[in-house]
């Protein structure tokens, strides 16, 4: 078999120099936020200026959701048997598809078609949100982005959409989905919009690929991941029956952020 | 089978409510960074104060390192066959173990020996550090952290240990390995601090536990795995031969950060 | 949350006594063959009288194929970074998808489809493979199951059709792929039916649920991952860059059954 | 990078020529159960005559344990959000670890060092055993492949013993496990030889690998994870809360092999 040079277009090494897109890394480093970098090594540029402090935050919106989630329980179970951490989390990652952590992808699709069915047909968004709450009731389909098993407003949903106002990013996506929100709640059915159809709308208005939704919900929820399997490690019998709703909260009591971590990082 | 109910310390989820160690998810979203999240998701509390520009930098320092080492080989070549992206995602981190991300790990333990010699023998640094030198030089042994394969100088390590200075994190840990890097070539060797050396000694410095010393290198690559998949599916086809090394950087020309960019972030 | 009691119609434990789909498995033990297990197993009732010699063949023909296929290297990546043995195994089969083992799923879709259009027009067979074979050729597409990029005649194609017919278990699947050969040369394109082919159409003739033609293909395979990764382990330093193609084999050479081996199982 | 040519002794690939190990892969087929392959593949050499009909059994006895185990609620919990049928099962085996599926290659240390230390001092089993359970009650251990959670008697392995005479493969591993359940009974703890107790000491009467004991497990076990992953996918809706213990068995009652399957297969 004839192998030819193949090509990548993500990291040059050369000796004593690593570039990232470009951009020395040593100099990415300090300069920018990981959020910021991770967008660089995605999308090949660094995301608009001033959008650092929304993508951070869109990250820790999504870094844990508790013991409950199947990814935490995966990790949890392989970790029991005595899996290493890596292991754990590999199963944990397999456990992130369609029907969890999917909301992100399935919601931008749809956001995606409202906006582009209004630019073809010269429709208001509204008109065209109006149509697809009567498509999803007609055919008695969950619309993914809105509603939540647990809340009825969603707190991730709201400092996200102020933060992508601040930033300056918030675009049709953002426009889209509120407006979707606003039909539902004119045909009669109040939901709100959930931490996947925010990120979804912003995911929109940050032109993230379609295909790295899936992704970008994996890397924000690796480090939850990791606390789990630790904790699991640290605080459990090898080999127990994981019970996956059974457990109660026992970590620090509700507190405020220290007074100097208030103010905003400034990009 | 009689389960009682279980405990976890890290994420508590009520209606309209997250908390993260104790902390409101929407009031960290826009005012800590990712890495600070990641920090409080791992050791249960928050980075010191003024910390999170580094953090962030040993965050990108390791984002991605090209596509030669295995992580991004087995995850190319999963992808390769058809895998979904968190499927590739998992066997690239299934190749992450003691020989690939592991050096911090193992240097870790170095300098915590070494510290901890220099405590309990009332010995300077110096003095712990030329026998620990000696040591490894008898038995023939690479010391993990010191020397790299492409590098005489690390661009990361400089930049790292800068930032941990201005950032008053840089204690003991910092200090061990430069010491035996001064040993080394008082020894007639002289070897770069690598990027695995200076995060392991900053992990150290953050206290960080040992145990997540490949967690921090497995979250660090993450995005840059993320990126290796998705190129493989945009521009490889299936099943191709994935020769490891005989590959070409055709990406974006060597640039500088755009002005507003040099500014580091506040925290 | 409330979870109802679910439900398993697998395997039955009780005290004392093991059930595989109502049958004990301490009377199964001696009495079938692995790959007659397996068939319960997934299927929920023992193979067909006489079967078992040909299911056995079938496992055997995939259980490897060198150190050339993308799972055979996934593994040994992961395992040359230090993995442990199941999770170099769980990268070796998170690389068995569409396009490496996938032809059986394919090859059983088109052989299916071509039995369902004879049956539904009242067409022969060979009305059906010519007007398939014109479609494919018309839209430029490969076939899956037929031609392989090393063998002319692929040897376990022989072996595997005359035990189907020794059997007696060589129906429809096998006719209708013979004939789809038969049709492309015919219109001019010797290929020869590939393992996969022959296997699809076994699976076909064993009325194996579709969905399980790449689960076939895994358990058949994992045993030579196995081998694989622990001659990795043994022979090969950590780290090392794996070139795909650029093995030589320097194994026991050509050898003939020991005389006793050559009679047949009995079932 | 200067990359040699590697070597690999398993399988040799040439047109129309595939071999296992020296022997014609198609001519294995038909001759040799799934077992004898697996054993050749891992071993180099095919088994003892007469050992086949053993090493289906062993195979069997492990191909299924329901539900409950962590392997099957891992990779149904991966299969329950949307994971294909290969990731579920990459989730499932890494959840075969030292304390799942681990038992056996526990036992085996346990067992061959018995027997060193019987060769090494001229002691009899009996000596080393009542030793070792000596060892065992005073350091409060429990002994691998010794007691089982639900069975009292565990049925696979009586039928394993008496296949391991007939077949004439019972040696020292055999006698050693035996003498050591009776130098507990003899110190007052009645304790069952589980299943994995009994193929560890057969694997060492195979002389199969000590490293190769997890893997016997997980070739085993792959079937019934792909069962319980099928069930899942067929019978539960997605991202439902799996209680790993709450479930029932609803599959065919219990039955009688059909007269023909009775009759042991021939080698």
């Amino acid at each position: 078999m004839n192998e030819t040079t193949w090509k990548t277009a993500i990291t040059q090494v050369r000796p004593n120099e690593v570039r990232l897109r470009g951009y020395r890394i040593d100099e990415l480093m300090g300069n920018v936020t990981f959020g910021q970098a991770i967008f660089l090594a995605l999308k090949g540029e660094l995301p608009p200026a001033g959008a650092a402090r929304l993508i951070e935050a869109m990250l820790v919106s999504s870094i844990d959701h508790g013991a409950t989630p199947p990814s935490a329980l995966a990790a949890r179970t392989a970790a029991s048997t005595g899996a290493s951490l890596n292991a754990a989390l590999a199963a944990g990652i397999l456990s992130i598809n369609r029907f969890h952590g999917g909301a992100i992808y399935d919601c931008m699709s749809i956001l995606q078609s409202g906006i582009d069915r209004a630019t073809e047909t010269g429709k208001s968004l509204e008109a065209v949100a109006a149509e697809l709450v009567d498509e999803y009731q007609a055919s008695n389909r969950r619309m993914a982005g809105l509603g939540h098993r647990i809340h009825t407003a969603d707190p991730r949903t709201a400092r996200l959409f102020s933060l992508a106002e601040e930033t300056q990013v918030a675009g049709q996506g953002v426009e889209m989905i509120r407006t979707l929100q606003q039909a539902f709640e004119a045909a009669g059915k109040r939901l709100p919009i959930n931490v996947d159809g925010a990120i979804a709308a912003l995911l929109i208005d940050l032109q993230m690929p379609h295909d790295l939704a899936n992704a970008f919900f994996i890397m924000a929820r690796v480090p939850g991941l990791v606390a789990q399997v630790s904790e699991e490690m640290a605080r459990e019998r090898p080999m127990r029956a994981i019970h996956p709703t059974d457990h109660e909260y026992d970590g620090p009591a509700p507190r405020e952020l220290p007074p100097g971590t208030t103010a905003p990082p400034n990009r």
